[in-house]
Order: C-alpha cells, then sequence, then structure tokens
C-alpha cells in the first residue's frame, strides 16, 4: 500500500503498527446481510481457557471426566460457529483463566483459535481473569487486538483518557449495495468492566468508570447525530447493544417471574453501584446489555426498556453445574422492508441460546426489541 | 491594577470580565484561622426565597402566620452569621424559590443580601427551584457569581463540557503566616445536581452526571498530587467536603438506628444511581457530603467511610413542620498543633446544627472525621 503524499508521520506510524501487529488484512466493516437483512451475533461468555488438552473440565458428570478438557471449549466453539453461521463473535470476558494457563499468548491463541481460523470478523473484551497469567491486562487486550480477523481495539482516541482496556465501538452499516451501506444502522459497545476494585473501602469486582461512561456517552451522542443526518437521515436513534464482562447491580432486579432464562446464583456486580445503567438509559439507544460473569445464569430480564442478559457459561474449565449444560447466546437483528422493496433500518432484535447437548438445542427465545413498541422512546 | 506586560490577551480578557462583573474585590483565598487553627462553614439549604416581606411562610403554627415572611429568612441568616462567625457560608441551593419570586434578580439579591454584606466569604450551588423565575440555570448561575464577596463559579474551565451550572472547587489553605499557607488543608467541592430528569423512561429529579463525576475525580486527583507534592509534602490526602443539593440514593441507607438527626419524610434523591457515591469513595479524601432538598431530614450518616448530611428545611417559605425549629448546619475543621508549635494539617471536622429558636440552640453535635482514626483509609 503506497503512502499518499500528504499523510503525515504519525499517520504512517500507525499504518505500521498495524500492518506489523500481525492482521493479515485490513478490519471489515460490519455490515447486514445483503440476502437476508440480518446481523447475527455469537456471544462466547467464560471460556476459562487454560492450557488446552491437559486443562481438565470442571463440573462436569462423572462419565464426561475422563476425556474432557479445554478441546471441548474448542470443539463447542467450532460447532456453534457452523450451526448459526454467525457474522460476527463477540468474547466477553474471562476468555482465559490466567492462574491456569501458563503462557497467555498460547492460551489465547488457542482459545481464539477457531474464530480465527473462520473467518468472521470477531472480537473480545477482558474479564477479571484474562490478566493472572503471563500477561496484565494492557498486554492481554494488545496481544487480541493484534491477532486475526478481529476488530477488537485498545481503547479509543479521543480527548479524554479512558480507563481499563478495550472500550470501543463498532458500526453495523446497512447492507451493501442498499442506501444505508454507508450508514451504521446498529451500534455495539464493548466496555473493560474492569477486574477487582482497587479502593480498600470497597471489596470485590471492577465497574465501568465515569472516564468510560463518558466515552460511551459521547459516542452515543456522535453515532446518534450521524444517524438522524444527511444521507439518509433516519429518525431516531440506531439501536445499540453493549457487550462486557462483569453484569450491573441492576441485574439484581430480575428472579423468575420477570426474566426469561435462569437465575441460579448470586448476582457478582460490583458492590457499588457506579451508574452505567443511569448512563445507558440516559443515552437512550442500547436496547440490551450483554453480559458472562455468572456461569449459572443465563436470564434476560427488562428494566426501563433495557434488556440485561447473560450469556450463561460456556467454558468446560470454569465451574458450572454438571448436567446442565455449558451454553452461547446469540442475537440477531433484522432490517424492514420499504415499500420499495430495498432494506430499511432495524425492526427487530430477537434472541436464543444454544446448548452444548446432541443436539445443540434451542431455548429461551424472545425478542428484545422492536421498532414499533419502543422507537417512541426518545422523543421528547 | 497594572497589567504585567508578560500578561496574554486572553488573560487580560477574563481578568477585564472579572471587574466588570460587580464584584467590589479580588476573591480572597478562604484559609484557616491563625489564632485558633480553624475554619468554620455554615450551610444554609433551601431558603426558598420570594419576594421579600411580601411572600408568607409555610407551615408555622397559627401565632407566627400574620408576621411572619421572607424576611423570617433572612433574620434567621443574619442571626446565624452573628452567633457563628463563620469563614464561609454554602448556600446548597433552592436559595429561591422560583415560581413565587417575581424577579429573579431581585429575589437573589435579597435572600444572598446577608451573606454579601457580611462581608464574609460565600458561595452557592443551584437546587430545583432556582431557574423557576425570571432566569435560567445558567442566568441565575451567572448572576450569583458576579454578586459581591461570592467565590461562587459557573463552571471548570477544561478540557471537556461538564453538565450543569455551578460545579467548582474551593481551596482551604494553612493560616496566614504558617509554613502551609500556601497549601489547601480542606478542599470545598461544589456541585450541581440538576433539577428533574428530562430522560422520559426515567421520572423525578435530576443527578450529578459523568461529565462532573470525571470533573470531580481529576480535580480530587490534582488535589492530592498537590498535597502530598513539595514544597510541605504531607502524607495522604487533605480531607474534602462536598455540598451540593439534591441527595443522593444512599442516603436512603439510614434511618434512626445508624444516624445523628431526623429522617421524617422520604429521601428525594433521583430515582436511579448515577454512581457519584462510589466515585467519591474511589477518589478517597472527601469525608462528608452535604445537601438540602428534604426539608424534614437533618440527619447524618456513615456509609464507607463517609457521612452522608442533610442540613434540615432553613427558609420559611418552604414546606416545613409548623413547631419544628428551621435550622442550620454549621461545620468546623480543626488543624492539630505541630510539636513546635504551629499549625499542622487538619486533624479533626465537626458539625452542629443551630434552630431558629430565641437562643439558636446548639443540636446534634458529631466528630465527623478525625485523622487518627481514619487517614489510613488511602493506603493501599
Amino acid at each position: 500500500m503506497a503512502a499518499p503524499k500528504e499523510m503525515g508521520a504519525l499517520a504512517m506510524l500507525l499504518v505500521m503498527a498495524f500492518l506489523s501487529s500481525g492482521s493479515s488484512a485490513l478490519p471489515r466493516q460490519l455490515k447486514f446481510s445483503a440476502k437476508h437483512g440480518e446481523f447475527k451475533i455469537l456471544q462466547v461468555a467464560d471460556m476459562h481457557f487454560g492450557n488446552g488438552k491437559r486443562t481438565p473440565c470442571q463440573d462436569v458428570l462423572p462419565r464426561q471426566v475422563a476425556s474432557c478438557s479445554d478441546l471441548n471449549t474448542t470443539a463447542f466453539v467450532r460447532r456453534m460457529i457452523l450451526a448459526e453461521r454467525p457474522d460476527f463473535i463477540v468474547f466477553t470476558g474471562d476468555n482465559i483463566f490466567g492462574f491456569d494457563a501458563s503462557d497467555a499468548v498460547k492460551s489465547m491463541n488457542a482459545a481464539f483459535g477457531p474464530a480465527v481460523t473462520s473467518g468472521i470478523p470477531w472480537a473480545a473484551v477482558l474479564g477479571n481473569h484474562d490478566q493472572e497469567s503471563t500477561l496484565s491486562r494492557e498486554g492481554v487486550m494488545t496481544h487480541i487486538v493484534g491477532m486475526k480477523n478481529t476488530l477488537s481495539q485498545l481503547n479509543p482516541a479521543g480527548a479524554h483518557v479512558v480507563d481499563g482496556f478495550g472500550n470501543y465501538n463498532l458500526e453495523v452499516h446497512g447492507a451493501e449495495g442498499s442506501r444505508t451501506e454507508n450508514k451504521s444502522l446498529l451500534n455495539l459497545y464493548m466496555l473493560d468492566s474492569g477486574d477487582y476494585s482497587t479502593v480498600p473501602s470497597i471489596p470485590g469486582y471492577g465497574w465501568i468508570k465515569p472516564s468510560q461512561q463518558l466515552w460511551f456517552q459521547h459516542t452515543s451522542s456522535r453515532l446518534q447525530k450521524s444517524y438522524s443526518s444527511k444521507p439518509e437521515a433516519q429518525k431516531g436513534a440506531a439501536p445499540g447493544l453493549a457487550y462486557f464482562h462483569i453484569p450491573l447491580p441492576e441485574h439484581a432486579s430480575f428472579d423468575s417471574t420477570n426474566s426469561t432464562g435462569v437465575r441460579q446464583e448470586g448476582i457478582s456486580s460490583a458492590t457499588v453501584n457506579s451508574g452505567f445503567f443511569t448512563t445507558i438509559v440516559a443515552a437512550g439507544d442500547v436496547k440490551a446489555v450483554f453480559t458472562g460473569h455468572d456461569h449459572l445464569n443465563d436470564f434476560c430480564g427488562e428494566l426501563t426498556g433495557i434488556h440485561l442478559c447473560y450469556a450463561g457459561g460456556f467454558g468446560y474449565h470454569a465451574y458450572g453445574k454438571a448436567g446442565w449444560s455449558r451454553r452461547a447466546r446469540v442475537v440477531v437483528a433484522s432490517l424492514e422492508k420499504t415499500q420499495k422493496g430495498s432494506w430499511g433500518t432495524v425492526k427487530a432484535i430477537k434472541t436464543w441460546k444454544r446448548l452444548d447437548d446432541k443436539k445443540l438445542s434451542t431455548i429461551d427465545a424472545q425478542v428484545l426489541w422492536s421498532k414499533s413498541s419502543t422507537n417512541t422512546q426518545r422523543i421528547l
């Protein structure tokens, strides 16, 4: 690639850094399918990868113990990719279980391997265990960003420093050849929910900090402005989905009476409320939040117009429940057909889960959002 | 005042703007008393000023009704100033009750009048009623900033735009002539807690936004660095006090069993948690938060090392409880004596309230913080 003469030294440096980062191609622009008008996301939560074949499984049935290892996690990723053929794969942290991974790079290369070789664009955020091997959180995220076919980013370039590593947003454009092919119709927000509190008087897990919330707020505002601007100015806001590891305190609002899926353990959010739920409600575009962290919870519940969803535990070298299948969450956003027969904006967002059983059973299918019911929310 | 030759055009402009703002003198640097090693703050919450003599009182005894007006509020401010001789007066919002003030400027001039004429430095933040007369929130705060003897500021100059009007910090330096006369030993954070939610799906009052929290976080961090830097480098962090109008959701943690003072009505915080309590706990320097808004609550309760205190209702044209005296809160920070007989850093922060009865009775005196008990909190 020849550099245009007007390209500054810094830009050249960035391009060179990118080309030397191990990626074989420039990241592709995510877009809705021109054939089906859909965009499908596979969420893989808590792989807890260790050293591969040598790393045993936790909480499986007695008959499964002998032959079970990290390779079962790998096989499940492959089966999910084949069964669902997603447009995008997102790994929501605890991708590796650092304490049992003797080499973070090798563990990550193996863990993300099926995504890399599938050729499908993928991205990851960090959990609370990813930095427990041979790399810091920055080191882990930097390695991920350099892997093939990933759209992961270290952090946004911006006016202020953002806490954590792996805060970024991804746009999903309209279908190729359609009038919205250069416009984002679905926005994905990826955030680093931290690992553990570093404040002596606050025990427990980390949280999304004010700097990250301000970044999110500015990004959401920018995307909403762009969505409603020419060309192809749209009404309202493009729906957004947020992916991160640790659930919010608001996840505790749900039980079996007001959610779909199960709550089989406590909500291991931070012990304090850092206000991110308020920030996303105020922004107005996010329709659902997807986390992992609590492997035995896989529910979705709706609060103030926003669905808070767990994916359920995916990895075999992670606590679970023997006989209760490992699982993954799928989300699909669908475009409406315009009167002229082309694709319009997002009309619905649906989700379901797949179990790692013989049939990869589909369970708990539900509509998270539809244009008709809630798109008036932002009209003041 | 002659401008030094090296003064830039922008700085000159700022000085000129200040000199033309109506202030008769440059704001004074707040400092501890050289005689007593103390700094005393009078908090006046919810004056709810209207038009003065014509504006009647609410919720007073039948025998008080005929002769009671805003002038009783004015008289109470004067009595408090004479009785306590504070070093600083802070008005925590609903300074005027806009709906019943036919001219916001006149109402504010009357409401803050006793502070202005006392010659004591004073500052104000906004409540949810201040903008209901003839000026917007920005207009109200701009007028306040231009008044005599005030240290109020419109907003910090900084890298990012901060939500609201009247977010600023004030430093209280060591005593004149002491080694810390150029160092802040006590930090005051003033914030705009907003008026009402503008988010359709969130009812109720406003809240402190991510932009304000990031400003607070950066300011606290800068002040802590300065406190521990030469000259006169100190250990730990200088204690901080935060003043704003609307209580936090965490104020609801208290009842008569775990607080000092009374809780006679619900906690009218925002209906959502915007995370500011987490942000101040994480910052580590703030020892107490002082709000108004709920006139019938006047308690202080401690949560995670931070006291959350109401001042209790002050103004007569505000709801209250007949026979339950209007009141104000006083806070005094005291310096320790060093072995060499000079003043050291803050050793204790105490508070009490005064009632608007014949004797200006003092009640609920308590220690909010002392150096020996909690100054180790920030040691990791």
